[in-house]
């Protein structure tokens, strides 16, 4: 198909978009690849749409690759099997959910679980039958709270999820190892930097999971990575090292007035300057801070919950959240109605409500934390002695340098990502509550057991956008630009002509091409916008055209040289190898 | 791509299914191309899902061949373009509508004038960028009140909508006459046999819109075509000619007791035996029957509306919706709350409420009706003279031999058909609402003119397997068949491994294959799959193989014959051409 901008649906702005949060955002915008048509909802634009198609069919074919059949299923879909599975109630307000004409309840399916467990137990008899991989690439629906950033967190996307079904645990082992190296071939044809990392799995479900994570300062993802093994999780996946303790004895604890210290710099400064248990070495890290949340809980009653870190580490809502999924949690500040709560001088020792405590706040350690009197804190509160946590709790912020959970040799780095992908050892957690069941090669049913994967088509798209660009526009790498060539005709003479034929010519050879034939514009607004829309393999036909030579340009590396006509399309071959 | 059946999701039925209501629908279930996963929401299992994309290439190329750009705009939209369009209203529970978690309303869009109109808006601004055809291949959702008979009525269904926009009406009529031609193109590639008519606007808008039907038993709508001339209509379209009334002199208005004669038979019956007014060749036809009906307007209060046709003809309410929309009737039968409102003895003479009439009701016409007194009708009730109804109404059933209102020599036929595609000239219905201008040649801003086209892409699926079967199952045309050949192992030796080595040599020379190597079934139980499955090549590689022959067969023709295996390729290649 020849492309051509004179008749195309495509108006590339000058300016900056002021909607527009992140680079691939704007330049997307700009380059005219997609437009605003509702909150966190796109319209893919001509040239947009030939990226996506192209992004999709690397998907589709690495994934028939791996022996996956294509389906593909509503997304409007009844309550009733998420309301089995649970995820009707878990998923909360992230779902869209309607009632038909009649008052029946519907939801736009985040993702589809529940249903390919349903089609596999109808589908399916015997052990013969397995092992399965199935997926479809489907229009998602999620009611984000926040959408921002363009494509990268929409409320509607499309995405590839696939869904693999085994008899047993090394079937679903060998099911996921086929997709993660499906999809690092995936992102490799894509030319996304990415690192697979450690993840929760979050409402989901299943014992393990692990992320794809496009290399990215505006991602909403921060990882690990460690300076010494090959350790990379997410930071909400990290898991604190419990220290070793020395079992020595500590002193009874002991109260003392700390008036006006109700923030830990104003704990420390006070305990040096008063000396208190003999010590002038006291640090934030010694100290124990109570935070308290209330936990809301999908489907039933908020709760309260302290948790304690150590007071030189913040706490990470996000690592909290993910420890507490499906519930979420917030700041409580309603302290006049809980005066055992005493803001400011909160200590676990007698706490009455729930109490989490960091894994360094590990049995026989001590700590200088709150009287839970106004104006008081106790020094020597020891854990196992004096409190004993209902549990501990991965909330505590992840910092560079932190020791290493895995070779525990190395320090952790942090970077930031997109995440591109995620894929999921879920078990039966899906089978069990539909009871999908096959007859086994030993005549007895066999509880199958389930994997779930998935890829952001949309955002990888904005991903590649975000890792590919420079100050002057895009730079699509050559597996997903909307087409191989861009022919400019830098002229008003012969050149239009002469470019469409040239445009043909290449298209006769198997090239797919994008033509500048606009007769009004100047040939620097085309190189402008060429340089914007971000196809690598630029051609000008423009004022050498009398002698029979064009100009063809590399946007990546810049070299240009004048060419004959007739050599061009050798010339364009060459540059794709 | 090789389809193995012994790795693919696939279970055939041999019993009819007991939810399935057309054969195409108890055809794409038994033979496993669809699952039923809601109510109006089906999923495509893997061999529905390459017929899906079949029939959508043949649709996105006709469409790049008309010049049509390819966008993608979301499903969930704000409620407020469609509020500014009127849409919101008169769409009612016909659409989809949710509230997000904050509260804004959305709909799942039925189809896209609205955005198209506010994209072309944003990104034209010069009359140089006109002419556009826009198109995009989209799940639209709809709240059927009755989702029926599989594909053909459902929730969620795939849907080709494209837009175009012109400067003026010659502008929209070339458009609109390129779709036609593309569309024509489209459904004889499909190999489906239709029928293009006038048809009804409904609530989309628009001055005239024409229809594809395909041909079948089980379509919803009912269509007419004239014995003389080139005329078809949907029957909602069909308008009744008015008859040449003679200027004679009717007799005064008189009321007569007619005890018992609530309805026109025992009315006729008992006007022939008393002679009224002399005569005694009454026929059903002399009479008015008035029909009270509640007409609910979306978004406003219920209305009562008297509609009156020839007594011999039943009202069809299809056809009243039709002429009411977006308004829709119910039969009214509160009489009891409207005393003036005699029942079975309505006359249109003094009536309180709003009355329509059948275009037969011509000025000058005498009629016997009744007198809005219990047992009590009139005769010579004369249109123009003793009441003049509000308007006319087509609302009368069309019946096979009418009178055709094109020639007026011919009568109608009546036939139906599946609504596979509708087109609309819409002109500038929503380019007035959003005020879509581009400055023209003559410097002066020009509102643009809109057409709107659409085919039912999942529809047209059921309808090309309702078209074409047999008894026996499916019988797809080549174009859209889920692969090339079906290569047979009929036998459990050497036939699989043979089976699937011709399998790939098919595969190398370009055709698209389905092999039947489920090793545990007989021969028997593949033939009886087969010809349920559809495709017309059939090669059986069975008790011959050692010989080096297998057997070729032509499920449309029943045609077989033994080829040498190095021949089947070539025979194959032949058998398509």
């Amino acid at each position: 198909m020849l492309l051509r901008m004179s008749t195309m649906l495509l108006k590339t702005l000058r300016e900056e978009p002021a909607e527009a949060e992140v680079p691939s955002h704007r330049l997307l915008l700009r380059a005219g690849y997609i437009r605003r048509a509702a909150p966190g909802g796109f319209t893919w634009l001509p040239l947009g749409r030939l990226v996506l198609d192209r992004v999709t069919q690397v998907i589709r074919e690495e994934m028939t690759a791996i022996g996956g059949q294509e389906v593909a299923f509503p997304a409007l879909l009844p309550r009733d099997p998420y309301e089995v599975s649970g995820r009707w109630t878990e998923y909360g307000d992230e779902i869209f959910t309607l009632r038909d004409r009649r008052g029946a309840e519907f939801l736009l399916a985040p993702t589809h679980e529940e249903m390919f467990a349903l089609l596999v137990q109808d589908m399916t008899s015997s052990y013969r039958d397995l092992p399965l991989v199935l997926f479809q690439i489907q229009t998602k629906f999620r009611d984000e709270a926040r959408p921002r950033a363009g494509l990268l967190r929409g409320r509607e996307f499309l995405m590839k999820d696939s869904y693999s079904f085994d008899l047993d645990d090394a079937g679903l082992g060998a099911a996921y190892a086929l997709h993660r190296a499906a999809y690092q071939r995936v992102f490799e044809r894509l030319g996304l930097e990415h690192t697979i990392v450690s993840a929760t799995s979050g409402a989901m479900g299943g014992s393990a999971s692990e992320e794809f994570l496009a290399s990215s300062e505006v991602g909403e993802d921060t990882f690990v990575g460690c300076t010494a093994c090959a350790y990379a999780a997410n930071t909400e996946a990290v898991v604190t090292p419990v220290p070793a303790v020395p079992g020595r004895e500590h002193p009874g604890l002991t109260v003392h007035d700390t008036p006006d210290s109700p923030t830990i710099a104003a704990l420390v400064d006070l305990a040096n300057a008063r000396a208190l248990d003999g010590r002038t070495d006291w640090t934030a890290a010694d100290t124990l801070k109570n935070v308290v949340f209330t936990v809301h809980h999908p489907g039933r009653e908020d709760e309260l919950l302290a948790v304690g870190v150590p007071g030189d580490r913040e706490i990470d809502t996000k690592r909290l959240d993910a420890a507490l999924s499906p519930a979420t949690v917030s700041v409580f500040d309603d302290f006049e109605a809980h005066p055992d709560l005493v803001k400011g001088y909160i200590g676990p020792q007698g706490i009455k409500i729930r109490y989490l405590a960091d894994p360094r706040v590990a049995t026989g350690t001590a700590w200088l934390t709150g009287a839970n009197e106004p104006g008081r804190h106790a020094t020597s509160v020891v854990a196992g002695r004096d409190f004993t946590p209902d549990g501990t709790v991965e909330a505590a912020e992840v910092r560079a340098g932190d020791p290493c959970p895995a070779c525990g040799t190395g320090g952790l780095t942090i970077r930031r990502g997109i995440e591109i992908a995620h894929i999921f050892r879920l078990g039966r957690r899906y089978t069990d509550a539909f009871k999908v069941d096959v007859l086994g090669a030993d005549g007895k049913p066999a509880r199958l057991t389930m994997g779930s994967y998935g890829i952001g088509v949309s955002r990888a798209v904005a991903s590649i956008a975000e890792q590919h660009r420079d100050d002057r526009g895009l730079l699509w790498p050559d597996e997903v630009a909307p087409a191989d060539v861009h022919v400019i005709a830098a002229g008003k003479e012969g050149q239009v002509e002469a470019a469409l034929d040239l445009g043909a010519t290449l298209l006769a050879e198997g090239l797919r091409v994008l033509v500048d034939d606009r007769p009004q514009l100047s040939a620097g607004v085309k190189f402008t916008d060429a340089e914007l829309i971000g196809i690598r393999r630029i051609v000008v036909v423009g004022r050498r055209l009398a002698e029979g030579y064009a100009e063809v340009r590399d946007r990546r590396t810049g070299e240009r040289r004048d060419v004959p006509l007739a050599d061009v399309t050798r010339v364009m071959k060459e540059l794709a190898g």
